[in-house]
Order: structure tokens, then sequence, then C-alpha cells
């Protein structure tokens, strides 16, 4: 959680409260929030995905306890517990399908262990979904009534919120935007996921450095060519460096990237025609605060309005979600609220 | 309306009852429909366009006094009226922004028109949405908890229907299917909206038509060549009656079509991921009730296969719609329904 988030403190809270655990490769993050998402308290642990699905199950269940305890409430004070977690899950059955680089986890049934653990009713959701969410309630979309949020980070992740539609999908996979297929032909990049021609191709931070690996390899001259020579690996963060230096070839690839994720956003305006498009994750080349991060966007502006009914070019919000890494675990609370209103 | 509907009698009809108006640039088709959508009386008129909107507006009023007069009603008895309209439109201000083929209609305020007509509350749709909540509500899609429906015609339609939501859109352009981007390069087809590489542009009666008079015109041979050298006009209906006899271009022309679909609904598949899609509209070369229906069907499934997710290539039902040119105002009546419910 962002440290310079504020807290609230349990007396100006509003009840009922929510908790949301967002379980990364890397860190489970867990946040207890109030009828309206407010922060109360929040605590991120270490994954340890090689100690299995079972001990991290039990770990979020007792984060939601010492959450509930650290703001001296009881768990059952909390009315729900909500889940994101990377996918592809089946929400029905509340199973991790495959779970990437959690080492097998697959088919574990991660919405019921946790619920067991906490004793509380637990939503499940995509992580991508749930960022989403979290950012539509409280931050980057709290003054829209829809929403789309693009996560660019090692993949390109999606969340759609249309009002109180969460676009999970009938089969678990809703919102996969990274997956719009954005180049047909035989020759488009190939995805992660294994078919060619996906956004995630060519828009995500795997995707940058392996177009700008092969620009090296096939002779361009320039910054990162002397990078690579004098021993430093290709990141998103050396290419964005190069890029704000001036590096063509490292302008052009972050130029190349915002230009395919704008044909994406063009076909989710004209399919979903949300109030606001959101990018958030870790590619953002510093967002609002850098100079490239500004041109990333103003790239992808550029290229909405070449290709967009023109009033939605004009009237439809695109710019940077605003959570950071604290959407997940929000979002996730958000939606168990979301949840326990349609009961 | 489709003379072999059958007609639910008024003493086997469940209250409330809610009346659909499905504007077209031809016909003005209006039903009267009961809580389960059950059809108890329909009525078609010509639009006459010419008259001005003013004239279309007073008698979609007098349809729905009508239709109550005929099963015995008063105009009271309905609860609430929907009216499916050819967009652009503005949904907030209730009016047609630019009317396309109704000339001079621009700007027209079609909802509040029509209310002060018939003195009952009017909900406002876009023609497709409401073709896609008709399906949903009481035709192919029944079964389904969401739908996508695509209307081909002349162009591409679409309708996004996921549980109580229709995708509308935050600027009345929503589930706009045919101007997904499914080619980006700058020699993509030209869509009639202006912009290149559209759905629309590939998959559209306008498209086919346009794409065979290409082909007849760079010296293709065969049947359609042949039809064209005999003062025939190609049209979907010959291009697809000399696929069905076997001409290797006209066959070509129509998997090409469907190709394209494929493509487009891959994307729609990891956007939305929807319980089913359906594909209706005049363009559907005779559906399951003809070879060339059943092929282009098959070949949509083909893509589909090789481009999306296995799970929702396996899961997703992809079929025809069902309710024809009747889905537009059963749709439009079920979508006054839904308004009264969530008001």
């Amino acid at each position: 959680m962002n440290p310079s988030r504020t807290l609230t403190p349990i007396a100006e809270a509003v009840r009922p409260f929510f908790a949301g655990v967002d379980l990364g490769g890397t860190n489970i993050k867990s946040a207890l929030v109030d009828d309206r998402g407010q922060l109360l308290k929040y605590h991120t642990e270490k994954t340890h995905a090689d100690r299995g699905p079972e001990d991290a199950a039990a770990r979020m269940g007792e984060a939601v306890h010492r959450l509930a305890r650290q703001v001296g409430l009881a768990t059952t004070d909390i009315a729900a517990v909500g889940v994101g977690s990377p996918g592809p899950l089946d929400l029905t059955a509340g199973t991790i399908v495959r779970a990437g680089n959690l080492v097998g986890w697959d088919d574990f049934p991660l919405r019921d262990r946790v619920a067991a653990h906490c004793g509380l009713p637990v939503t499940f959701a995509n992580d991508a979904n749930a960022a989403a969410y979290g950012e539509f309630w409280v931050g980057s979309g709290r003054d829209f009534d829809s929403l789309v949020l693009l996560t660019l980070g090692t993949g390109v992740g999606g969340g759609i919120i249309i009002g109180d539609t969460n676009v999970e999908g009938a089969h678990s996979h809703g919102s996969e935007c990274g997956h719009m297929i954005v180049d047909p032909s035989p020759s488009a990049r190939l995805c992660p996921c294994g078919q060619r021609g996906h956004l995630e191709a060519y828009s995500s931070a795997k995707s940058l450095v392996a177009r700008a690996t092969e620009a090296v390899a096939a002779g361009a001259t320039g910054s990162l060519t002397k990078a690579v020579s004098s021993g430093e690996s290709l990141t998103p963060i050396l290419i964005g460096r190069e890029a704000e230096a001036g590096d063509p070839l490292a302008t052009e690839l972050v130029m190349e990237t915002a230009r395919w994720l704008g044909i994406g956003v063009v076909t989710l305006l004209h399919v979903i025609d949300p109030a606001a498009v959101m990018i958030g994750g870790a590619m953002t080349f510093g967002g609002n605060t850098a100079p490239v991060g500004r041109a990333f966007l103003a790239r992808i502006h550029d290229e909405v309005r070449q290709r967009a009914f023109p009033t939605l070019a004009a009237k439809t919000v695109i710019g940077y979600a605003s959570l950071g890494g604290d959407a997940g675990s929000i979002g996730a609370a958000g939606l168990a609220r979301l949840a326990r209103q349609h009961r």
C-alpha cells in the first residue's frame, strides 16, 4: 500500500466494513475499508508461492483477522471479504484454473479456503477486474458511471465496470482486453497466450522489451545498443529513460506501444463506450509526472482522435489511473460490498 | 411481424403490459407484450420518412393507442413504452442526432414527442440494442445470462446485454460492434462511417457487394461476372445463391465475410465473454435452414476456434438469432419494462 495513503480513523468510518485481499505472484496485499471505500488499515506480506496455496490461503484469512484486530474490531464486524487473484479463474467454482507463476496452484479452491480461514463470505474476482473496481469506486474513475481500466505490466490486464456491473464474463474471462485482436495478419506478433495479434503482444512490458531486443539485434544504432553492449539488460525503465534522454529508437518503441494501445482503446470505445478509460500498471513511464509518460498518453489520444467516432474522441476521458498497486485490494473489498448489495 | 408468430390471448396475459415501437427507414413496427414478453398484438406501417418526424411520432403514439384498443385495454393499462430508433442517438436528451436515411430528422426529440402522443413514459434505445434485448428476453438468447447480437444488414449493428445491463454506453454509442477495428493497416477497407478497418467494412451487405464488384471488375471469371454481363445487379441474395450453386468466387466472398466476422467475435469473446453470440439481420444466407447459411456459421466457428481462448471457443454458443425483424419492437418493450424495474 502506498505509505502516503491516508487512513481513516475507525471513529469516522461508516459501517458496514469490508476487507479486500489482492493475491499477486510476489505480494499479498490486504485492505480494510468502510462502506464509502475509505481505507482503515492495510497489510502487505510476501506471497511465498512455493509454500503452496493452502499456506497462502491461511495467511490471507489471518490477514483479515489481523486488520480487524488492529482497528479494534471483531472479525464479525466485517460484512464480507473480496479476493482478487491472477487468472484464469473459474469464478463459479471459486478456483484458480491455471496460475501462471504460482506453480502448483492449479485448480486450488482459493475462494472457499480463504472463507474457511476467515469465517466470512468471500467474493472472488480476477485481479484486473478488482483493480478496475477499485479505481471506479474511489480512484481515477470515481466521478464516472462506467470505466475501462487497462493495466500495463508484464502483460496487459483489463477491467470493465458499467454501473453496478463488473464485466467478469459468462465463463470468467470478461474484460480480458489484452486479448483483443488488434492485428489479424498471420505475421502478427505472438501473444504469450499462444495466439497472434493480441493487444498484449504489442503493448505489454514484455512486448516492449522484445521489440527493443529485436531492433538492437537487427543492427539499430543509438543508446539502447550501447546499453546492451555495456552489459545492461533492456527493461521498460531503461527504454523509458533513454526515450526521455531523446534516443530516437527508444522514443519510437514507446510511441509504437502507445499507438497499438490507442487502436485497442478505439475498439473499446465503440464496443463499451465507457465514460472513461484509465491506464494503470507499472509500465506508464512515470505517468502524468514525467515527460515520457505525458507523451505516451498524448500518443494514445492522437490515435483515438484519428480512429474513433469524433464525439467519443472528444467526450471520453482517457487518463492515468490513480490508486497504483492499491487498486486491487480496495477494489476486491468493493466487489464484496457490491455482491452483498445484490444478494 | 412474422405472421406465424403466436399471439397470446389477453385472458392469458400477465400484467403489466408494455408496448415497443421499432422505427426503421422503411417500416414502423409496434408490438404489445405482457410482463413475460408474450406477444398480444402487433402492427406494421410504412415510415413515410418524407412526411417528417412529427408525423411519424404522432403515428407511433397512435399505434400504441390502437394496440391497446384492439385487445380491449385502455392505453393506461400499458405501463410504459419503448422506442428503438436508428442512431446515432442522444439517449439522455432523447433525440435522433443524425438520422442517415431519415432525411431532415436530425436532432428530433423522438422520445418526448412519442411520449406526448401516447401519454405514457417512453424508454429510448438504439434499434440494434433493442433487437439484442428482444433476443435476450424471449428469443435466441432467452436461456442465457448475457448475449451479444450482431445484426448483418446494410451495416453491421450490435447489441450487448449483460444481465440487467443494456450496454448503451456513456455517450449513447455502446455496443457499436460494427465499428471494432479488425484491420489496423492504412490500406484497410473504408467503413461507411469514414474510418478504415472496421468490422462493418468487411462483414456488411454493402461490403459483400463492394468486394464482389471489385472482383468482377478485376477480371474474375465465374457466375458473378456472367450475372453482371447479363445485366443483373450484384446483391447478397444473388451472391448467396451463386455460392449455393458452387461458384468459387461467390463462395470465397461469403466465407471471407464470415472470416472477418469471426475475428470480430473473438475480440467480443475476450472483452465481454458473453454466454452467447447470435447473428441476425437480413444477410445470413438463409441461416440454419440453408447450406450456405450453415457454411457461413461454420466458417465463423472455425475462425473462433483458431483464435479464441480454447475454453471460450468451446463454451460460448454462437448461432443465429430467432426473432428476425420482430426483435426490435419486442425488445424495445422489454427495455421499457427493464427501465421501470430499475426506477
